[in-house]
């Protein structure tokens, strides 16, 4: 039977949201927002945090390197593909950190290595090899991915695995890159591995799933029973396409069932909910109701919109408890009554570190919306303190500023925004109609500013229940090569849109200054496992 | 080992998007929305519907009523508890079809029998025969559940499933109701009842899977490597909690390594991300965009949002064509110059089926939109479509209808809105000031219709990119034991919001004249599976 390895029943939480969750369309997020991710990663006790892909644009360089200074605890790894420039510049990026891993890949399926790659199964070999080989100059820890393992031949991937880990690989990971297979072929292919690799006890082995199929989950576990000790996944199960493995349900499970599985992870489950709606809040990409473990309806029995007898039910249908997850419903905390003192309390507790500039300006804005709003929800905090970590000023560039905004919208007619800017000195003004009045408040704003971008996406989701919710704007321009996004929230979506598009355009501007091309490198040896 | 049925390698599905789907909080259908759905079932190609828990209210009893005399092709069926009036209502509603299905249900783990029905094993095992009796006297077709049995005593649970046969059930189905197994436990659970239940053979075994986990579809998949032949699921995975097992993910992995599983299922594929779109639509519950085969970014390498060279990646990343979902990507069908035949043809390909008034009131409001709005895309004539739907007046209640609308929004003072309703001949007129234009609109609508009610649920999504995107609004209102949903899309999502509000008004008041409970029933012998 299978060999397993001998020394633990401890399972690695590697998790990829910065990079793998970051590819997804639209999800893009700066550098101070991937540092808040990686301090909230830190505290949920995650093992490795995947920064980034250094090499694939200035951007990503800059926020792996900002976080392997910064972050202390979990291992910082940085991405790179099989070739020599890949790997120096990814240590280059994480080099000042004391726990620092460098994970290169390459492509190991027939169909990869001919249409991809176009190289043989022995030059593929090679270049892995080499590729560990360097970045084990650099450092002590480094992990190697067989690219579209779930779809290579097993002789094969046995042979670069073996020849990697003699390399010099201390991680082994194992992908199912496009989401192709099932816990039963999984398993069966990490069993395989432990099988047929000789020196396979010399490396930890990892895998990689993706949620094509909805099963990332279910084979992440058939290959932890197989014998990985280390899982990559993601907050929410963001990432490429149908995402990846989410990190949430694959520890509840272990959790949940350990007198079933018989293996622990270093995760602070009670920090999953608050990592859920951070990452939420900086991506965009919203958490279905339905989804498992974090979803708005995953304790619905808690949410008291149930029926009669949820008391008697709650022991009958509850395997697991809210309070194990930080689930903490809708809760009410503050009122107009409620001081800075509490107020920068509960802030700390949502897991937000703002400057003594933001807490100010989060005050206020906590104080302006308190007077209109009876029931401040944690919901709202949290939009007012990212609101306030929009508010710093993006170095270098003269930006747009809303001044006023008035929109009228009847029925029949078409509604029209007045809009006022300034920017620097200046005073800019003008007005458009529109379909509706978020869209003529954007068509003024572009008028004005005379801007060539195009909006390619825009979405809208309310944040907490009535119409007195605040809304939350994320939308995204783009013009030539460079994109940037804009986020902004409060309980009137024009103004909030308004100042979601005027982030935009100031961030924009200060790409295009900086000549850092957004989109991601993509070039001979392919993209990422 | 297991024996397995002889007779067939396909899979039955059993949709339930319409009894436990429609079980998710806040996503309450009316008997036209239920029907609407029933009809893409239909089309969809799926075994058996089951329509509704018809004893639980009159509202539900009338709406699997309705589907079971409208809908033909798949078995009708009704959910009831081991009761003899459960049965008998259950029978009443579904006896105009050909092909109808009483499901009869009793929990057995030991926690359900001691907790919540306070008997004996033994007495449970009597209520399951007697009620499986009394279904048989009125049809054949009739499948027995033992809920919670993932948690129940396998002994125990392998007696009650052959006394269940023994009194005539023709299905028996085994749900992990709380979603607490995995694979392996759920795969062993199936192959242990094929090993110890003699008369396992003149029944089809079932599997209904909750997502609370994350492994919904995969438990169902081992189940039916494990000999069962019929899965429960629902569109979007949608369902208590966490939801159900995802139809189109079970589906599609059937489909896409059939050469793996060996098994078949009577789906049109193709019709899937229809049948997506229009549960979301009408439930208002979202899908994620990493969600997999129908989350927007699924396909995301089609989507042109991708790098270059995504042509080459193509073959190389993709395990499934778009197409064999339905999925459409954002399309431009539509624009001013389409005529009203173009229209009427593209309305049914999408799966509409809308009366001589609705298409009129339909194509009138394409034009206006085509008018403003450069490109009509499909998502839009959706929303147009479910508006025309809409509009079908409450039969017995004077409505309220919004003749004007006037917000003024500013950035620094309250936004104000000023509303005419009419209702019978009369005109209402009022204004209020709100924290956004949204939130003033509602407030004067409340002032002037006077309502009792309060707004417990208020959702919006953007239907198309950008900020001329038709906003979607899902608003539950609620009073006393009464709750109803309003549902309004346009362009402008002040005056959407508007529709919705006073559509739910409207309809409350239906629901109070005519007196239907929509809380679901809940008593002695518990809940569902």
């Amino acid at each position: 039977m299978t060999q397993r390895p001998i020394d633990s029943n401890t399972i690695r939480i590697f998790d990829t949201t910065l990079r793998d969750g970051e590819q997804s369309p639209g999800a893009s997020m700066n550098t101070t927002e991937k540092l808040e991710v990686a301090n909230l990663l830190a505290e949920l006790g995650v093992d490795i945090i995947e920064a980034g892909f250094p090499i694939s644009s200035d951007g990503d360089f800059e926020a792996v390197k900002t976080i392997a200074e910064k972050i202390e605890g979990p291992t910082i790894c940085g991405l790179a593909r099989a070739l020599p420039a890949d790997i120096d510049r990814c240590w280059e990026a994480i080099q000042a950190n004391p726990k620092p891993r460098i994970h290169t890949f390459i492509a190991t399926s027939q169909i990869h290595l001919e249409k991809k790659l176009r190289k043989s199964p022995e030059e593929v070999a090679r270049y892995a090899e080499e590729a560990v080989k360097r970045a084990r100059e650099y450092c002590d820890d480094v992990e190697f991915s067989t690219e579209d393992a779930a779809r290579t031949d097993r002789d094969y991937i046995c042979e670069v695995i073996e020849r990697a880990i003699a390399a010099g690989a201390t991680t082994i990971n194992i992908p199912d890159t496009v989401g192709y297979s099932n816990p039963w072929e999984f398993g069966s292919l990490i069993e395989h591995v432990f099988d047929k690799v000789s020196n396979v006890h010399q490396a930890v082995i990892s895998v990689h799933c993706h949620n094509d199929m909805g099963l990332a989950v279910a084979n992440s576990l058939a290959a932890i029973r197989a014998g990985a000790r280390q899982v990559e996944c993601t907050i929410n199960g963001i990432g490429e396409r149908a995402g990846n493995a989410s990190l949430e349900e694959i520890v509840m499970n272990l959790a949940t069932r350990s007198e079933f599985f018989g293996f622990r992870t270093g995760i602070r489950t009670e920090k999953i909910y608050r990592a859920s709606r951070l990452v939420s809040n900086l991506t965009g990409i919203v958490v279905q109701p339905n989804k498992a473990i974090v979803g708005a309806n995953a304790f619905a029995h808690e949410a008291g919109i149930h029926q009669d007898g949820v008391i008697k039910e709650k022991s009958t249908y509850e395997i697991m408890t809210p309070e194990s997850v930080g689930w903490r419903g809708t809760s009410m905390v503050m009122g107009k009554h409620s001081g800075r003192h509490a107020f920068t309390d509960r802030v700390k507790e949502l897991g937000f570190d703002l400057s003594p500039q933001q807490i100010e300006a989060a005050f206020a804005d906590f104080k302006d919306l308190a007077d209109r709003k009876k029931d401040v929800f944690d919901e709202d905090l949290e939009a007012i303190c990212l609101r306030a970590q929009e508010l710093e000023e993006i170095p270098d560039v003269e930006v747009y500023k809303l001044e006023n905004l008035e929109t009228i919208a009847t029925l029949k007619g078409m509604p029209k925004a007045t809009i006022t800017l300034t920017k620097g000195g200046e005073i800019l003004e003008g007005s458009a109609e529109g379909d509706g009045p978020v869209d003529a408040a954007c068509k003024a704003i572009k008028q004005i500013t005379g801007t060539a971008s195009r909006l390619e996406d825009y979405r809208i989701a309310a944040i907490t229940g009535g119409t007195d919710a605040q809304g939350n704007i994320t939308l995204t321009v783009a013009e030539d090569d460079f994109r940037a996004v804009g986020r902004a929230s409060g309980p009137d979506i024009i103004v909030a849109s308004a100042r979601a598009y005027i982030q935009a355009l100031n961030s924009l501007e200060s790409k295009k200054k900086v000549a850092v091309r957004t989109d991601k490198a993509e070039s001979l040896l392919g993209k990422q496992p």
